[in-house]
């Protein structure tokens, strides 16, 4: 096929409409990343998705010195959104949330949300880093959306907000929740998210409170003391493998 | 309860016999550790664990200038080793290594196997800084046993020494592979391998090779690419909540 044989040199995520014909100028970080990281030139090829229109192949019709100028050609697949899986987490320190971020956007979280719990350090959130984290997860690992990132909020405030259709999975560090093995089998495809808390754990009112949630249910990911990071992960992998796309298989534009 | 009201200060491992009353000096990190990081007094404890006899509440005796003298008074909890779950991953730089060494020990892996493919950059390992990175993280998420550690093999020497009484899961981003929630309900507690490929994925020579093994199964972690050491955790989270012991709960001593 024609089309594939196309080498595509980069895969960006941008702002702007898609269309066949579209004229397209990429600054900034992508216009450095074409120009001096790989000294990209006219007639190459890359692959752009807006989160809307899906993934469209387009050329690379100048290189100015701070924009390179493409055009849309083609579309090379149709838009396909991840499963409405979220992830609220407490914020912890920059390479941590980078590295959570990243790895969530990757195993293909819908939304991040973080959220200050009572025993929470970290409550200053940088979100152009959180942002720029997950736009370049989502870049390379081939997702056509990004996650929707939300402002950090405390955890009572989300949730008192929180809509009783989504499906609140708390990992609950004491054990006492129910192991991850006996719940999924049992969920269908709808909209979960997974709560982490900080390194400090819930306080015990937090647990509490979560306790008396029709939408919560408290999740153990077994004898051993995960770190918040390899937690959030552990159970995204275990909701996405059940209650997400892994049926689905990838494609290879 | 009295035990549990004593404060441990820090949890370690040590390679010496322990039991009631055995003197031990701790030297290197470990000094380090209690009487820098720590700043740890004689009459303080902490918790002692070796891999074979369970973990072990001990009290500092004295901080001399290069080793800490500790006297192991009191069982805390019995010897539990973690499931028998290896990984197997093709090495890569450094700084990955040590987070998938670290975060692959706390979801609980037996044994560590560093894998050398066709597509396979980095092929020196430091197996110091591995060994130290998995002892670390066994320490601090509570687990009793370390990883077992296999100095790096190549692929074909490992498969064709391979007990073909553990079944190997391969994971294989072309997404032809078994989706894990339709493998994963079907496995007993047995002898389970992850292998994860390097980032630039098997060779077809290697997928055909893989594919001929009995004791092999091709699994799909969905249709996005992940890293390998997104991979690696993504697998092996599933695999410890089916075939590990995640209806297990954790101590607290």
């Amino acid at each position: 096929m024609a089309i594939a044989q196309e080498k595509i040199i980069a895969r960006l995520f941008v702002a702007s409409a898609l269309g066949e014909g579209a004229l397209l100028e990429l600054s900034g970080n992508h216009h450095h990343y074409l120009a001096h990281s790989l000294r990209a030139e006219a007639g190459q090829r890359a692959a752009l998705f807006n989160g809307r229109e899906g993934e469209w192949r387009a050329i690379i019709r100048a290189i100015g010195k701070k924009s390179v100028t493409v055009e849309a050609e083609l579309r090379l697949r149709m838009q396909y959104d991840c499963p409405d899986i979220q992830l609220a987490f407490a914020p912890v320190k920059n390479e941590k949330i980078d590295f959570t971020v990243r790895r969530a956007t990757e195993l293909g979280v819908s939304a991040l949300l973080p959220v200050i719990t009572q025993r929470t350090v970290v409550t200053r959130i940088n979100t152009d880093r959180l942002r720029a984290n997950a736009i370049e997860a989502a870049e390379q690992c081939g997702r056509m959306d990004i996650p929707l990132l939300h402002p950090p909020q405390k955890l009572e405030t989300m949730l008192s907000q929180w809509p009783p259709e989504r499906t609140m999975l708390h990992c609950d560090e004491t054990g006492k929740g129910m192991p991850f093995h006996s719940l999924l089998p049992g969920l269908d495809k709808g909209k979960y998210a997974v709560l982490i808390g900080p390194e400090g754990g819930f306080s015990p009112e937090e647990r509490q409170r979560l306790a008396s949630l029709p939408y919560a249910k408290a999740v153990s990911l077994g004898p051993r003391i995960l770190r918040a990071e390899t937690a959030a992960l552990a159970a995204l992998a275990n909701l996405m493998a059940w209650a997400g796309d892994w049926e689905e298989r990838p494609a290879f534009s």
